[in-house]
C-alpha cells in the first residue's frame, strides 16, 4: 500500500506510527502542504477534499481522513477492541481529537512552527490557547483513571491523540501541569517498534 | 436508553433520526446549550467535554460524540456496512463532516439563527462561507457519482451529513447550485420513519 503524506504533519504521523507498530511495509509518497501539492488537479482526483494523509490500497482504492485510515488498518488487530462499546469509545476519543483538540493544538503549532508566528496571525494563535488547554484537561482527567484512553491497553484512540499532544509545546502548551499526560507519553515512547515524529 | 440533547442541535438530530429509522424507543433528556446546561458540575460528571448529544446506556455507561453514537447504534444494522473498506469509507465521511463541514456550515447557522447575527460576529460568519461551500462542492461531486455517500444505500455517513446540510440555507448557504445534494435530501425525506428536525 501507499501513503501520501508530509513527514511534518501530525495527522500523517498517526499512520506512520501505527504501520510501524503493526510492522507493515508501505511506500511513502511525499506531498508538500506548504507548496500546495494537495491542491493540484492530479491530487484532487485522488482526494477531492485536498488533504493528507491519503491511503492507496493495492486495488487502487483511496481512503482519506487520518482516523478513518487508522480504523481501517487496525481492524482485526489488538489496537482496535472487538466489543461494540469499546469500539465506540475509541471513536468517541477520535472525534474528540478532530473537533476539540486538533483545531486548537495542531493549528497553534502550525502557526508557530511552520509559519513562524507572523504578526497577522498572533491573535488567532492566542485564541487557540484556552480551548487547547480545555482539551488537555479532558485528557488529563481520563488518563488519571486509566493507563490509556480506552481501558488499560493501547488503542488507535491513543495514537490519534498522541500525534499532536506530544509536540503541544511547539504550539505554546506547557505540559508541566498535566502529569498523567506526561506519563502516558512516556508509555507510548517505550513501545516496541515506536517511531518518532520528524 | 437515554439521549441527552437539545432539540435544535443538528448533532443531536442525527441521533433522533437514526433511532427513528431503527424504530428504537428512548428517553429524551432536554439540555439547553444557550443556558449553559452542558457546563454544570453534574453534566460534566457524565461528559467531561461538556457537549451534547450524550447517550446513556441501560448499564449506566455514557457515550459522547454524535458520530461515535451513530456507529454504536448502527452496528449490526443495514445503516452500517459490514465490509472493512465500506465501514472505513463511512468513517471517512463522518470525519469529513466534523472537520470540514460542521465547523463552517453549522457554526454559520448557529451565529445567524440562534445568536441573531450580532455585529461582533459578522466577520466570523462571513469567514465561514468559503470553506462551507468547499465542503458542499466535495459532497456534490460524490453525490453525482452515487445515490448516497457510500454506494447506493443509505448509511450513517448520510445521516451525519444530512443534519446540517438540509438546513444550510439558515447559515447563508444557497443549495440552488448543488442539484445532486438537493436530490439526495429529497431521497432522505422520503424514507419510511423519517423525522424532521425542529
Amino acid at each position: 500500500m501507499k501513503v501520501f503524506g508530509d513527514i511534518y504533519s501530525g495527522n500523517c504521523y498517526k499512520i506512520r506510527l501505527l504501520l510501524s507498530l503493526l510492522e507493515i511495509k508501505y511506500d511513502w509518497i511525499h506531498v508538500d502542504i506548504l507548496k500546495k501539492e494537495t491542491q493540484t488537479a492530479e491530487y484532487l482526483q485522488k482526494n477531492p477534499n485536498g488533504q493528507i494523509p491519503l491511503l492507496e490500497l493495492e486495488d487502487g482504492c483511496y481512503l482519506a481522513e487520518s482516523n478513518a485510515i487508522l480504523n481501517y488498518l487496525a481492524e482485526g488487530t489488538k489496537y482496535l477492541p472487538s466489543d461494540r462499546f469499546s469500539r465506540a469509545k475509541v471513536l468517541e476519543w477520535q472525534f474528540f481529537e478532530q473537533y476539540s483538540h486538533e483545531p486548537y493544538i495542531a493549528v497553534a503549532r502550525y502557526i508557530a512552527r511552520y509559519l513562524g508566528l507572523p504578526e497577522d496571525r498572533v491573535r488567532e494563535y492566542e485564541s487557540k490557547q484556552e480551548r487547547g488547554h480545555k482539551a488537555l484537561q479532558v485528557m488529563e482527567r481520563q488518563l488519571s483513571q486509566s493507563e490509556f484512553f480506552v481501558g488499560n491497553e493501547l488503542s488507535i484512540a491513543d495514537i490519534s491523540l498522541y500525534a499532536y499532544t506530544h509536540v503541544a509545546h511547539e504550539g505554546g502548551f506547557d505540559l508541566q501541569s498535566y502529569p498523567a499526560i506526561r506519563e502516558w507519553i512516556e508509555r507510548i515512547i517505550a513501545l516496541p517498534n515506536y517511531v518518532a515524529m520528524e
